[in-house]
């Protein structure tokens, strides 16, 4: 039975790496289940699956690209709900032909990702299979004391303003992004925000996402939009730049729906290591915007489809 | 983009089927994160990830079983840590063959299995590739006011006590199992148990784990073992009911260890629908041993492998 015993082998090692001395976690592998402290404020759980072919190449990332990607796609949702991340729970679908290196590169990567942000891998699920490498991270966080950040409380006139620079990610920022966990967490403390979510299909397809939790519309300013480095270099056109930065996916950065005056405060301090810009604005109605040159047309329909694989986060 | 609008349309038509109105649950899908409500005698987290010709053949198997298992299968870890279950998480790998009624078809099931034991599906993620059906459901679940029913604390001349009856799981009982949730439940609201876990490798193969993780040995009554229908029908002979029994896997019923006083109540009482059988004490030290017509020799090494792939739950 040499795949089973590996597997059992590839499970007391992670058991080993994951340790057990963390906070909310008071018993990790080893049960049926992981046992978490109590948690006050109530919870958020994020779930993200990232498959070879779809969310990576194979052929072409390292083992540690992708389990680092598997854990930082999580702790952006994370970010994204303003919350602290408590423990994480990764489920591998290793093909037959992964050795036990691989496997433990795989792992060691994610769990140092976690790790980072004080998030244990406090169980998983390993399976070998004669299919493709495919990897669950589920990761729980316990709540701010001032709530959630969610999608549906954006309101007509809050400032839309979004973290980092967009576009170009798929040139190598996809696997060394950081989760915005500590952006989120000071800005949820120091200011009043309306609402967020984290950028991974792209402004123009997720800003639709948040309008239309909020029941809103939005206005786009294209020329205030912060274009990454990467975008740049990819692009040989200013509309080319701007339309990476609508639409390439991935930024894993924060977009925000903030009250005016709490906006421009924000803007002014520009708390963060990185730089917060504003986009746009949030309007009455249904209707996505974008402003060019002062002049006002429908954002077009786009976004990232993952490398043509069809993936819809719920 | 075909594939991105029928997943987007599944999403949909999931969030319309799990609604919102679950006990525990304060957002379910339709944000970054899934909000629970505070939780506060802690928590215990299962995950388990059932793959396309290692848990099941999709080529024998029908959406609805293969849905409702993938459910079950988690349930019954909760069972084993004798919590209530409070949300679950379910990722989707789905092959670019398969249509949308299969693919709401298998979500039915799996929240209907859920639902049963009032635990809502409030998040997950969708996705098409082109590999093989693959599924992760994760279960958050509710330490009962007693404390969670772990493996390391089974202690030597603790009987060992098995729900129901065991082997031949793989004729149709796999699909088809009672998660032991309410059993359980019940049995650690009256009675004190010193330790347990569910039976899903055999019993040969988990008795080692509890016993592993307890750090004591044990010793089975072979003659003692209650044998389902389906493993007298399947087998010939006493020994090939016997090692089915002890090997054939998924039975997901509960092995508990209890103190000999505790265990005698319980046998008498039979306060279960299914009955609870005797089947042997934990010992010092760290042998398993099998004990038949009076004779005692070593437990062999068996268990159930999940269709020859390797599969360890952490």
């Amino acid at each position: 039975m040499p795949t089973f015993v590996k597997e059992n082998r590839l499970v007391d090692w992670i058991q080993n790496i994951t340790g057990t001395d963390a906070e909310g976690v008071r018993h990790g592998i080893g049960d049926d289940a992981a046992v978490l402290c109590p948690i006050a404020d109530g919870l958020v759980v994020t779930t993200d699956l990232i498959a070879d072919g779809s969310h990576f190449d194979s052929a072409n990332a390292s083992a540690r690209q992708i389990g680092r990607k598997a854990m930082a796609v999580n702790l952006s949702d994370i970010a994204a709900m303003a919350a602290r991340p408590i423990a994480a729970f990764v489920s591998l679908l290793l093909p037959r032909s992964v050795d036990q290196n691989y496997a433990e590169e795989l792992m060691a990567s994610a769990v140092s990702m976690g790790r980072e942000f004080h998030c244990p891998v406090a169980g998983g699920d390993t399976n070998s299979w004669d299919g493709k490498l495919a990897i669950n991270v589920l990761i729980i966080g316990q709540i701010s004391s001032r709530g959630p950040l969610l999608r549906s409380t954006a309101k007509p006139n809050d400032w839309l303003l979004v973290t980092g620079a967009l576009g170009g990610s798929l040139a190598g920022r996809h696997f060394e992004f950081t989760p915005r966990i500590c952006e989120a967490m000071l800005l949820q403390d120091r200011y009043h925000l309306g609402a967020g979510m984290d950028l991974s299909d792209g402004l123009a397809m997720d800003l639709r996402r948040l309008c239309s939790q909020s029941g809103c519309g939005a206005e786009i300013e294209l020329d205030a939009l912060p274009i990454s480095a990467a975008a740049r270099q990819l692009s040989s056109s200013q509309p080319e730049r701007i339309r990476r930065a609508l639409a390439d996916g991935e930024d894993f950065e924060l977009l925000l729906a903030v009250e005016q005056d709490e906006a421009q405060a924000i803007l002014r301090d520009q708390p963060l290591d990185v730089p917060i810009t504003k986009v746009g604005r949030c309007i009455a109605g249904t209707e996505i915007w974008q402003i060019s040159e002062g002049k006002r047309t429908p954002m077009p329909n786009m976004g990232y489809e993952h490398g043509g694989s069809g993936k819809s986060k719920e």
